[in-house]
Parts: C-alpha cells; sequence; structure tokens
C-alpha cells in the first residue's frame, strides 16, 4: 500500500519497510527542540528520571527566545536553568540572548533541520520545518526530556489530508494567506491528528519564507503536521547551509489520503483571521472597517527577511499612523543584520516603527507589546485566541506583512493595494 | 549678596530679585514631564483636584518610554490612560511607543528643555537638562499634578557645592567616570538638596552628551539639581534645536557656596560603583576579578551617541563573550536612526549583541534583561540598588559604554585600554 511523504519518513526513521495510519511507531530523532518556557518542565523531567546523559550532543537544540531578553526574574530563572543544562551536557546547539533568535526562523537559517529529518519539539509551531521536507511537530515536556533521553520518540502515523495548490499568489497574497484562507476553509480542527500535505503545481511559486509560514501554521488546523516536497528551492536553500545530507522523501503515487483539496493560489486575496480562532477568516474586501491599536510583525510565522521586505516596502517613505503602535521584530540576528545592511531598518525607524531585538514575545502575551482592555492588534503572529496578546478583552486580527504594514499607516484594517492607489492619486 | 547660577534661575522664575538658600518660592515652570508609570498617579490626582484644564499645551510632555513597548496589561493600561488624557487635553508633547524614546535624552534632542528653563518631571533623573544651564528636577506625581495645573511649583531654593573641573579626561575616560568618582568622593547624601553647580576650564573639554551624563546623576549624590555653565557648546547644540530662546543666567561672583571640590580631569581612571551604591566606587584597577554576566549600555545617563560610539568602538571586529548577554539600547528613535546610519548597529549584532529599541526596561528592573539569582550586570545605568535589576540576590557594577563593552568581550570587568594592548600584542 502507498504511503504518504510523512508516512514514508516515519517507516525510515523506524527501520520499518511500511508503516499505516493509526500505527503506533516508535522513531528516531534527528533532532529535539525546547525553549526558554518549555525547556526548564523537559529539564525537571530528565532530572527525575535518574538520566545520566543526553543521546547526542549535536542534537538537541536549547533557544532562549520567548520571554528573552529576561523579562522579569522569572524569565532569567528559567533561562539560567537552561544555560546550566547546556553547560552540563555540553550541548553544542545552545543559543542565548543575543546569539540567535527565534527557534522556528533560526533552526532552518542554521541548518539544523533539513529533507528527511524527523524533529521534535515542546513548541506548537515546530511544525515549521516541514517546509524542508522534514516531518516535525510540536510535542509536551515530558516528550522532549524522553527524546533528550532516548534520541526516541512515539508516534502514531498520521492519515493525510493533500492539499494541491495551483496557480501563483498575485502581488500582496502571500504564504500567510494561503495557510489563513486553508485554515478558514477547513477549521481549527480541519485536520485534526493529520498531515497537510502540500503538492501541486502552485508549490514551486512559493519561496521558502513562504512554505515556512504555511507549514508553522499547519498546527493552527489541528494537523500533526504539514509537509512540502523537496525540489529545487528546497535544496538551494539547503545547500551551503543544511549540516547533514538531505533525504528526499517522496510520496508514493498510490499514497491513501483522507481528503483532498484543491486552492487556486491566482485567486486568492489578502486574507485576515478575525477574533478569536484563527479559521474565522475573512478577505480584506469582507473585513470592514476595523481601527487598530498596534500592529505586530514577526515571529516564528513572518519574521524572516521576506516579510521585512513586504512590510518595508510599504511603510517606505510613509508614517505609520499617530495611533498606531507598529512594532517589528526580526526572526533572528542573521535576518536583523540583513535588514540593517539593505535598509529596511532605517525604513521602519524613519517610519516610526520600533524595531526590536529577535523575541516571541508580543505573540503569546510575553512582552514587548501587550495589548490593553478593549484594545485591537493586527499581527503577523499565528494564533488570536482570547488574551492571547494581553487583556482577555483585547483582539487580534492576523495578517500577512503587508496587511499589517499597510494598518499601520491608516489605522484601520487595510489592503495594501489601496495605499498604492492613493499614491498614484498623489502623483 | 550673590547667587548661585540655580539661585538666579529661581529668583528670575518667581519674579524676585534676590533669592537666598532655604528660602520657599514659587516658580513658573517652562515644562513639566511625566511618564508612563508616573503619569497615571498625577492624572489620578489632576481628576480628584476638580481641575478642568492644563496650564499650556506646549508645556507637558509625556513620554512612554519606562515599561514600553508594554511589558505587561498593566503597562498598556498605564499608557492608555496617558494617552487618553494628553488627546483629552490637546497635549502637543505627547510621545507614544515607537514615536521617541526615553525621555532625558529626548527632551534635550527634541529642543524641549533649554538654558534658562526652570523643569519639574514626575522622574528623579529630571535632573539630567542642568546640561543645558536649565533648572531641572524630579518631583512626586502629586506636584506633577499642581504644575500641569497651575504652571507653577514650590521650591525651597537649594544651596550649592561648586565643583570646579580642571584639565581634561584621558582617553576612555568619559562623563560617566567624572560624576562616578565625584559620588564616590562625597557619597549619596553628599550633595543633599544643594545644587552642584559645575564649573571651571575643565567644562569646556567636556562634550553636551558627556555633561548630559553628568547632571543625570546629579540625584545620586543627593543633589537637588545639577547645573553647567552655558557656553559655545551649550548655544550650538541648542541652534536649530530649541524651540525657545536660551537665556543665560550666570553665578554671580560673590556666589555662596556650601563647599568646593576640585577634580583634575586628567587624573581620572574608568570608574566602576559596585553594589549595591553608586558611592562605592573602585577605579578599574582596584576592581579586581569579578565575573559578569550580563553587560547593559543605554539608558538616560547612557544612550546617546557618544555612548554608542565608545560602546561600537570597542565591539567592532569582536564577539561578546559567550557567556555574557550584551544588551545595547539608544535612547531615541533618532539616535538609533543615526546609530544605522553610522553602522554602530551592524557593529553590534555581528558582535552577538541585543540592539533593542529604545526603553528605559532594564535599568529599573522593567523588562528587557532582568538579572536572576546570584547573576552579576556591568551596566551604563544611573542606580545599583539592592534588587534594581531583578533579584534581590543579583548585582550592578555601574560603569560607562567603554567599560561595559570591554567587560561584554571578556565576561569580567575590563579596562578598555587592556583590549587595545591585546589587539597590539596579535598584530
Amino acid at each position: 500500500m502507498g504511503m504518504t511523504m510523512t508516512q514514508k519518513i516515519l517507516a525510515a526513521k523506524a527501520g520499518l519497510p511500511q508503516v499505516t495510519a493509526g500505527q503506533l511507531v516508535e522513531a528516531s530523532l534527528d533532532l529535539v527542540l525546547g525553549n526558554d518556557i518549555t525547556s526548564p518542565v523537559a529539564i525537571n523531567e530528565f532530572e527525575k528520571s535518574g538520566a545520566t546523559g543526553i543521546f547526542h550532543k549535536d542534537k538537541i537544540a536549547l533557544v532562549l527566545d520567548h520571554f528573552t531578553p529576561n523579562k522579569d526574574i522569572k524569565a532569567a530563572e528559567q533561562c539560567r536553568q537552561t544555560r546550566n543544562f547546556a553547560d552540563k551536557y555540553d550541548i553544542t546547539n545552545f543559543f542565548d540572548v543575543g546569539q540567535m533568535g527565534i527557534e522556528h526562523a533560526l533552526l532552518p537559517e542554521q541548518g539544523l533541520v533539513g529533507p528527511g529529518d524527523c524533529v521534535i519539539g515542546a513548541d506548537s509551531h515546530t511544525c515549521t520545518y516541514g517546509a524542508l521536507g522534514a516531518f516535525s511537530t510540536g510535542v509536551g515536556s515530558t516528550d522532549m526530556a524522553a527524546g533528550m533521553i532516548t534520541g526516541k520518540a512515539w508516534f502514531k502515523v498520521p492519515g493525510a489530508i493533500r492539499v494541491v495548490l495551483n496557480g501563483k499568489c498575485p502581488k500582496y497574497v502571500s504564504g500567510k494567506d494561503v495557510i489563513l484562507h486553508l485554515i478558514g476553509k477547513i477549521g481549527v480542527d480541519g485536520a485534526l491528528y493529520q498531515s497537510l500535505e502540500f503538492t501541486g503545481e502552485g508549490v514551486k511559486s512559493l519561496s521558502m519564507d513562504d512554505r515556512l509560514c504555511i507549514a508553522n501554521m499547519a498546527i493552527e488546523a489541528g494537523a500533526k503536521n504539514g509537509i512540502f516536497p523537496v525540489d529545487e528551492i528546497t535544496l538551494a536553500y539547503c545547500k551551503n547551509r543544511f549540516q547533514r545530507e538531505p533525504v528526499v522523501y517522496t510520496a508514493d503515487e498510490d499514497a491513501q489520503y483522507d481528503s483532498e483539496i484543491v486552492i487556486d493560489l491566482s485567486t486568492l486575496r489578502p486574507t485576515i483571521a478575525f477574533p478569536h480562532l484563527p479559521e474565522n477568516t475573512r478577505t480584506i474586501d469582507e473585513a470592514g472597517t476595523v481601527k487598530i491599536d498596534q500592529a505586530v510583525i514577526g515571529s516564528c510565522t513572518n519574521g524572516r527577511m521576506e516579510d521585512l521586505r513586504a512590510a518595508a516596502e510599504i511603510l517606505k517613505g510613509r508614517k505609520v499612523n499617530k495611533r498606531v503602535r507598529c512594532i517589528i521584530i526580526p526572526g533572528t540576528q542573521s535576518i536583523y543584520l540583513q535588514a540593517i545592511r539593505e535598509g529596511l531598518a532605517e525604513i521602519f525607524v524613519e517610519a516610526g516603527a520600533v524595531f526590536s531585538t529577535p523575541t516571541c514575545g508580543p505573540c503569546l502575551g510575553g512582552h514587548m507589546g501587550i495589548l490593553g482592555k478593549g484594545e485591537r492588534a493586527v499581527s503577523t503572529t499565528n494564533r488570536n485566541f482570547v488574551g492571547r496578546m494581553g487583556h482577555i478583552e483585547s483582539e487580534v486580527y492576523l495578517s500577512s506583512p503587508a496587511v499589517a504594514a499597510a494598518s499601520a499607516i491608516t489605522g484601520v484594517l487595510t489592503d495594501p493595494a489601496a495605499l498604492e492607489t492613493e499614491k498614484e492619486d498623489a502623483e
């Protein structure tokens, strides 16, 4: 019986010729990830277990990104515990404040994850690396602890939804709009414990940054993982970067899918998820007049170079609305550096935006942009649950960087194309 | 009887020909300042008073800088209250997140304070503007409220210590070392309710950034204010910047001083205030081996262009020690922009430092670099009280930007000159 791409990876990592949906398998791990919030919990479990060592010092990544630079004493203590653990076990891939950035932007960039990998991370957006043709998924801190000790994890092999992408996104439509459209279509539990397997000729029109954004939000449809075929774009991205040899798995022609969804990218519009669920999507044309207090551009979903470039294109020569706090956060120090070198940092600060050091900060209501009662943010992050970014009576509208930047200028949810017209009118 | 410079300003602002130390006067205010922490308290007092208006919409400055970008819901609420007040009374100089920066770096830069002014601010480091030949001092939030209503404040006219500066600072000795040296000499209550009146031929060798740093920390010696004579450097700084006409007051030849201190700038060494008081000073030569976990460069004391340049000179081509979080925070968005344009931002990020958006953040244990138990920071901020930057068992060592940058590289308190020798040795 044919296998999906995800099933092929799991079979290989479990040392089995064949797996089927629903089967329990124990798979070898290429990387185990934790951050400053989840690692301390995993470390406590690790220590309670009586373990005397880790499975591989190069195959664990600990990233201090959520509440850093330390937002309070507790954050400082969590970072310290993680730092001390990394020291004790000589963990190669420990990333401290100032050294790197947001885990899911960082790991692909640093070549720590790539095609054919099996990766777990104690963070729900670990599914991001599916963009590179890896099987990767979020786990609890106890599983992270077990993974650090054994280098293995148990999985129930997921079934799959085949998502066929055709055509090409129009201007101002990006990976974020694709995934928001999909979640709007199937709902936040539309892919529960399934793989979202992206395929179709439209894939080749999506950049790696688009794919990373799409895979990142697979979990927001309840998916176990999201995964993209490995093509020239993937291999070009991995070249001189991925620390191992890419292993390319391809779905069998007769792979079994639970269902199929076809999306014509050329028909998509800038899409926004209204409060309080990522499935509450509307196109910008259906958004109506929604005043915003804050715009956040960044996070593991949209803090990459293309995201910053899209925001800069819109902010260049314009000013952030005086009623709006516009907070832009690059995903990693390398992205920050590149943004300085390309002149984007200058554009942002000139526009009156905050341009901060990499941190998850506002996305999960950590720090660096928390909302008060009744305040509204348009945000390129991945979740808009009640109270996600602050007060339980605040609201988050999920969008692409282009929409967030355009809205920062006008103070209301705005189609970036509308600003273009405005400029032409002025000329 | 002759008057000091401070007394001359107070006499003029009280409409009196003569004032003497100890006298109570009611003076007209040129500016009333509040931030996101103190303004809400003042606004509550304002509202309780039944006041129906403010004395002057251009003479109040409200700056959201302490816990911004909003570190939590409470911070968001405080900012919102201040924002709404500014809206209601159409306050011209309201500075929101992303729009400007740290109050005491911002107000001089924006030309809102200058020679001859009488300024109060609900923040203890309001004494900063003495660098420009203004009388300015920190007050409580109730005084701020009264100031916003009446445009006046009661003062007990201070006596003065005359601080005679001679000579010129050697390399790697800056305004910060001058003021730390002085506080080390007289103690944290050495100038209690007095003016620190700086004078002497050494003044002309001090840049405006040096003077702002020195005046900023007058309060750390208990002073009511610190003040510098107005010279060509002051007037050049004010040109095309200060929004009013500079009024130059000069101390009378026969002014009465309670005491006099003479400092030969050329003999000073890089100076560090050890925990837990700014008076616990040692020169770098007496510091011994002190390991640090964090270096903070920024704040209203040392977040100006010269401070960033001094740090960049040392960090250029070097890497922050992997045991150290190095957090660099420009004072204002203009300084941030200039730092990008001069290539300093690139140097910082390349070195592995955090380069954040303007905020008071770590200085007062707010956010963006809080210390855990037992951790030590070298910091260019102004206070190293117990728990100031986090845990009550953490420690803060106050220094200049040059010392903080050098220490960030080595991981221990370090004389910047030592790195120079190192480089020469390597060549």
